[in-house]
């Protein structure tokens, strides 16, 4: 079925003609949207809105709304981040430019709203609300990222509440706004929600852990990429926390250390710091907490057990579990 | 009545707490609303809530989104243009950095969303729609004016056009929704658009005009600058299209000169070939037009004479008319 969700999701992005005048606006929508991807959010839109009624394609333009939001978010990221780039093709700042990237972003930005403004009159206060709330957290949450990038006291908690605000919120709320066009009581619709939150967290911590012990040819990144960047994961942070005065000094030495010639050096020692300490055990640990507290969520909801199942396949796919 | 209105929009500014956790995403935004400015935009927008109902104040948060976007494009604009000031302050981008003026800006289009949203729930959907409609063409207006820069073929109509999407949709945008919320019908609501366009067109017109032949002393920025960076304004498309071939060629050269020793031989030259073809009449006649075309769109909106004359009045103070 999500399979199928998918191919609705994709059929409808194909179906939108993005390219009007003037072009150099435009294009780049066109191109980044064409990018592909898993379309996870506009499918957990569908699937919450089927699960509670049947006609899942009164959800389809909050759906489009959520993945258009999605990939300004990407675009905006990338010119902060400087990343070359994304899905395997030249970011938008990199095919274009910085302002292009910027000016293009804005753009889309406003076209989720007007998306958003197509769901069924009756629910719109409600999904704005919803929407804007989240959308203004995910800022919130790039901000903390940044602010976190030179920051070596950063707390577990703190983390968490970081990606809580950049990856989770959306997963979330990309759910409660198809439950919520379905139907859904409230009390189903915030279930679905802390589902997605869970889910969301377990997801970016699965991809903590794989950018230090992942499989590359699986992972299809290279492998250190956070250790380079000393990007604060639970990795790091758990690494500093727990480690002994003589591995906290040497830590401190290698993220001291940007000079991009002891780059493999770097990821090697840190990979060995975080293997002695077992910091990939803890992170398992972490990871199957959130995911267990994101099925939990269900429990209470009301809805048959086999469509249920369909959610916690879907949370077991998302984790690789059933590759 | 402007004045006491102008101060409405500027206690409900400083009313609002908006700088909150993570400071780094809401100083800046706190920065740029509190640079002050004429507040043009949600005066327009209380005035004609004011002009069709005794109550402004349902009008308010509108106004607050449509100053909120208005400044979020200033922000925005300003990074792509690296622009160093605004209002005789450091921009975001120059104070803080690029990246904080990108993030910041996003977020000001969120809450300019979410000021939206307070507006009288019956009204939402067709205040949403005009707004969404209006923030897409301001960015088509920048890409325009952007795609502009290097295009020696730009005609009047065109560059009538980007303005009309750069400037003026908004200043009408502004009445329109306010006129909605106010109770105006749907024709007095379209005739304060019309309105708004021909007045921002008018007002444009005369800030090309102000830079080449303004007063420097009342003007507030220095003289030329439109000339130096070859902007194509109403002034120079229309030298460009008058020039006798000799002095066609003589635009073209100073055109193709960028560099900074030439600036005031530059100013000086094409000054006086705008002199010689007495482009400054033309100008002065073309705003003399739209602003006719302004006040004539009152003519049949259905308002007592002397709420017209606030309009005709407001119109007339833009102009710099009564000073």
């Amino acid at each position: 079925m999500i399979k199928q969700l998918q191919q609705q999701v994709e059929k409808a992005i194909a179906d939108i003609n993005w390219v009007q005048e003037p072009t150099g606006l435009y294009q780049p929508i066109d191109y980044v949207l064409s990018l592909g991807g898993k379309r996870i959010r506009p499918v957990l839109t569908l699937l919450a809105c089927k699960l509670f009624s049947d006609d899942e394609k009164q959800a389809l333009s909050t759906a489009l709304a959520v993945e258009v939001f999605h990939n300004f978010t990407l675009l905006h990221d990338d010119v902060m981040d400087r990343a070359d780039t994304r899905r395997g093709k030249p970011t938008v700042h990199k095919k274009w430019n910085d302002n292009t990237a910027i000016l293009s972003g804005d753009a889309m930005l406003i076209k989720a709203y007007q998306l958003l403004q197509q769901a069924p009159a009756d629910k719109l206060p409600v999904l704005l609300d919803l929407f804007s709330k989240t959308a203004i957290e995910v800022c919130e949450g790039q901000q903390y990222d940044v602010d976190f990038e030179n920051d070596l006291a950063v707390q577990l908690p703190q983390y968490i509440e970081m990606i809580r605000l950049k990856t989770a919120v959306l997963l979330a709320a990309a759910l409660k706004m198809g439950a919520i066009i379905g139907g859904a009581s409230l009390q189903d619709a915030n279930a679905l929600y802390d589902y997605g939150i869970n889910l969301g967290l377990a997801f970016q911590l699965r991809d903590d852990y794989l950018d230090s012990f992942g499989d590359p040819a699986v992972f299809g990144k290279k492998i250190g990429g956070d250790i380079c960047c000393n990007k604060k994961t639970f990795l790091m942070i758990t690494a500093l926390q727990t480690a002994s005065e003589e591995q906290r000094k040497e830590l401190l030495q290698w993220i001291g250390c940007t000079d991009t010639t002891c780059h493999e050096q770097k990821i090697k020692a840190v990979l060995k710091i975080y293997q002695d300490l077992q910091i990939d055990t803890r992170c398992e640990e972490a990871i199957r907490a959130y995911f267990e507290k994101s099925v939990g969520s269900l429990k209470n909801v009301q809805l048959a057990e086999n469509k249920k199942d369909i959610l916690v396949k879907f949370a077991n796919d998302l984790m690789g579990r059933n590759k």
